[in-house]
């Protein structure tokens, strides 16, 4: 697909400084060689130099900016370089799809789809991909290939399921989601009664997962069943990588968790917190909505105060723990401060 | 499945207060808007405000329960409450086992089923499976959809691989275990060695996996097979989700680990140890039986003392740890205490 | 397979104390109940007394190793016994792998390769697998079964994808690399831009994952594509399993990650860096080449000076926190210390 510069300055509402008539076929990053043809864009300014380099065709640059030097590209003006950038590669996304729906459409052999099966327009599924009874797709839903959906499943419009993603039985999937490769959703969770001999029963699960609308499970994550209800992914959550939810856990609308964390079973987080990566919640807890957690916090209490900001293990205010960690790193000097005012009120109570 | 109130409160060995034809059809939660038909239980005092409003038919109580305000719904009284309902939870996904394991028989195609392949009554291999060469199924055995299992393998039974598991080569499963959705078991481990220019070779991974009886594997589990010898999870462990185990590893009988815990290479972990969460063990390190890890903790060295309780990265006893990590949360005020001391000091010498 | 041991010792250029006409069909490690016909070797002193006892038929020892006691074992003496008996191994393997290679060829049904397919001699392909249009595989390539192949991806000579591994669109992956099962590469990274009412909004992700030549990716390892451009993992990077590489990551050549490590996304990782299990590397940050991490490290800020060595989260000098931890477990101690001076210093003052 090629387009001029002027038909992607016209798109992004931008300004043209140079020819207009250059023809674009790629998106790249300033701070790469980008090759002729391409356009890039200039939104921090410790990348300034590199567009005096570049042989991109065209730079989106802020409406302030003013070259130091003479810049070979044509420059398109806009008033946030980086929003109108990612305004492009939704479009040049959105031509994508389009192609790719329409590649992507029917059902592929061999697959296998049990009884009592309803599904909605345009729906894809993919070869080798295993639906059991009583399920129910919306349209243009896309099961990719080598998907398994167990019994009584339903899947809403216009959410895509990739590769080998594991949907056990009873499970709710809203509108809009999207669900990476060798995600497992609605497995047993863990449950299992201590014995007096020292081993454990299974405590049955009987629940099941919901994922609202325009929810995102990434690829290898693993949400577990509920005991008796639902395990609750409200609309909006994000979830990375790896990402283990425990059953009966709630996440609440719009929070985000990244790669590698876990929540254990019966928590609840709010609303729209962030969390980052290999972050650890115990279980039974509840978490304010707003609530931000760094990298590698351990929560194993409740946080009832919302726009809390914490990290560490266990987790403390923020500011507080960056202090803290200053001065764990100077505990042996710190000590050694403690044994010489040890030795001088030795030496001042001897006197 | 409708069953009516008293002859539930039969099957419980409970005694009745109100009428006992009313019907159940669900299971559910007091702390929810149980519905009409449904049973639920109260153990833990504090939920007992929701007795009085719930609609539920029928509550497991205490035999010592006494209503404060009167209770609509009939009451079930039972020694124990919570035992009572997770026996009518084992009940109840019994029967559905059941109608499941009606309907989960034979062989669906397609399948790919190797050479000199055994296997006992009543086995379920899903559609999509891939069974290599000189394979071996017991009775009851249930393989999902999408499982890949390697050349050499053994299966024992009434254990159940859930959908889109990979079984590698010459591994050995119990009898009544269960592996999720994702998991990986007898992949190569990691095992390189340096080379004098930097880069790394592969060390062949000869050994196998085997699973003791009644073991639980969670969804997306890795267990890596042995260099030589076998990896080797002992009768009764259950591993939740996300948990990587490495080459060489024992793991004692009826010890629990939860999600995203790992154990590397070579390590031997005691039998009935409780294993918290993104737990990390090192490698070639031995942990006496009856060990119990905190979340996130990391052990670096052999644990020798039976029933030790640690926690922290490193690892040290648990109630130090609490007491240390109040005091690290005041290190800021720690110092400013010891900066004093130094001033005082100062004055007291210097007059 | 049978090898008498002087065939043995003749491949490893050892030397022979005993008889050399035994047969050895077995590799075992010394620790443990060797059986007869088998051989294992002696490298650390600590494991001496089992020599005395082996069944094994020949042990691999040391030229300067003089036995306290009578060696019922046929001995094979060379200049560093675990150099030559991972020789021995990989001998082993080789064979093995050979007698695998010429069972695994062709292509098994069914599975579906997609339009303007191009391969190499001596390819496997497994059934079930899906490889969509516009792929290459090179030769002696083996895809094993269930293996999900997009579009436009390349995968060089000599590689092998596990059971069930995932490769998305457009991916490039280089000669001699082994993908183990359940690994997904090139799913879309973490990337939501937050909106105004607090929902997030797809960022498109639109470059895509390069493996170069030598590259190990564990079991249920996931590396996202990158949004422009590529994630790049140098030659001879050995990944452990479950690792996250989140989008645009740079990891640099002969680079070694333990198992549940994650970087997150646009950091790059220099090159010969060995980086323990659980450790977090935040976005955006650079690692210098020969960096070493211990395990659990989190490292929120680049690292400059090559060869440094970190642990800790955040991650400070090795060799320093060892010392602060040895502290931390004291607190309660230096604190009680604090307030004795402070007593002590009141006392002083008042007099």
């Amino acid at each position: 697909m090629k387009f001029t510069v002027k038909q992607i300055a016209d798109l992004l509402g931008g300004e043209i400084e140079g020819p207009g008539d250059l023809e674009i076929d790629k998106i790249a990053k300033i701070d790469e060689e980008a090759e002729e043809g391409s356009i890039c864009f200039l939104a921090n300014q410790k990348y300034e130099n590199y567009i005096y380099q570049t042989n991109a065709a065209a730079v989106l640059v802020s409406k302030d900016f003013i070259p130091k030097k003479p810049v070979k590209a044509t420059l398109i003006k806009v008033s946030d370089p980086y929003i109108a950038f990612t305004a492009l590669l939704e479009e040049y996304q959105k031509i994508l799809n389009q192609l790719k729906s329409q590649s992507k459409q029917g059902i592929e052999q061999p697959s296998v789809i049990g009884a009592d099966f309803q599904a909605g327009d345009q729906v894809y599924i993919g070869a080798f991909s295993y639906i059991g009874a009583n399920c129910r797709l919306g349209a243009h839903v896309k099961i990719y290939p080598h998907t398994y959906i167990g019994n009584n499943v339903t899947i809403d419009d216009h959410t895509i399921i990739y590769a080998g993603a594991k949907i056990y039985d009873d499970t709710l999937i809203g509108k809009h989601c999207t669900v990476h490769s060798g995600a497992v959703i609605g497995s047993e969770g863990f449950g299992f009664a201590p014995q007096a001999d020292g081993t454990y029963k299974n405590i049955p699960q009987l629940g099941n997962v919901i994922l609202e609308d325009y929810v995102n499970i990434g690829a290898n994550t693993t949400v577990d069943r509920a005991t008796i209800g639902s395990t609750l992914v409200q609309q909006g959550v994000k979830l990375d990588n790896l990402i283990q939810v425990g059953h009966n856990v709630v996440i609440g609308a719009n929070t985000v968790m990244a790669a590698q964390s876990g929540v254990a079973g019966s928590s609840k987080i709010g609303k729209n917190c962030i969390i980052a990566g290999q972050v650890g919640i115990a279980n039974s807890i509840q978490i304010a909505d707003y609530t931000t957690l760094g990298a590698k916090a351990g929560v194993n209490s409740s946080i009832k105060q919302e726009k809390t900001v914490l990290i560490g293990a266990p987790a403390i205010d923020y500011k507080n723990f960056l202090k803290s960690s200053v001065i764990f790193k100077k505990l042996p000097e710190l000590q050694k401060r403690v044994e010489e005012l040890e030795e001088k009120i030795v030496n001042l109570t001897s006197t």
